[in-house]
């Protein structure tokens, strides 16, 4: 037997969207990914800090298109969970403007030492914002150095 | 309004697994996450480096417990997907492992610079193991350094 292995990281997480343009207009318009391709009826794939997430179009990556280069089938239907870290001291900027582009915050809950907000993506999956601490990840490990306040 | 905000990382990645049981076997044993805790009936949840994949029983994530800590409902059901990076001078013996494991190799994909390996956890979510270059992120950026080379 090969001796004990780990996988190192995550490097894609996967959500199914019913409306691939609504879905990449929110994730990217107010979350802030980065489009990195996207396959019209398909899927639109984001990049976010040093991890990709998937929004598929589960219709269509449910059946195989029987091309060699073809990743295997997949494809799920109700509403999934996917969860971005921000610093905590910047969960308050991120309710102002989820609530001012109209994201309606569906619940915040406050755990020892975090705090985390969840709303609803178009396609009505379980979003949540909250700090890496909730894990008891340090934030530095993480996140990415910020420069100094951001600009209000 | 607020200036444009980015969320920094993916945090949690979640997947929905019809036998909780079966599901934390193979994601410790033999891709080798880390429990950080669980919930009979309800989930598992595993670090994996400095993310978080959370194992869910959606049957019982999908209807709400309402107490006011409980995160709001989610819930899907058919194959999600998820990847986890490793080095791709690994992915060898990675697909060695697998194989030794009872795992069978869905599909092996090469890509330009890159090779994913796809098999399905009990719960028929398709899992894939490949390096960050598939998505042109640099090993060194999200890969913990190795000591050497691995033992065999």
């Amino acid at each position: 037997m090969t001796p004990s292995m780990s996988v190192s990281e995550v490097l894609e997480s996967a959500l199914y969207v019913q409306d691939l343009s609504a879905a990449e207009q929110f994730y990217t318009r107010i979350l802030g990914l980065t489009l990195y391709s996207k396959l019209d009826g398909r899927h639109v794939f984001l990049r976010c800090g040093q991890r990709m997430v998937l929004l598929f179009n589960a219709k269509a990556t449910a059946v195989s298109a029987g091309g060699a280069n073809d990743a295997p089938v997949h494809g799920a239907t109700g509403p999934g969970h996917l969860a971005f870290a921000v610093p905590l001291s910047e969960i308050d900027q991120w309710k102002e403007h989820l609530v001012e582009h109209g994201v309606e915050i569906e619940k915040e809950i406050h755990w020892e030492g975090c705090r985390s907000l969840y709303f609803r993506d178009p396609s009505n999956n379980s979003v949540e914002i909250t700090s890496p601490l909730l894990w008891r990840i340090p934030e530095e490990s993480i996140l990415p150095p910020r420069a100094g306040p951001r600009p209000r």
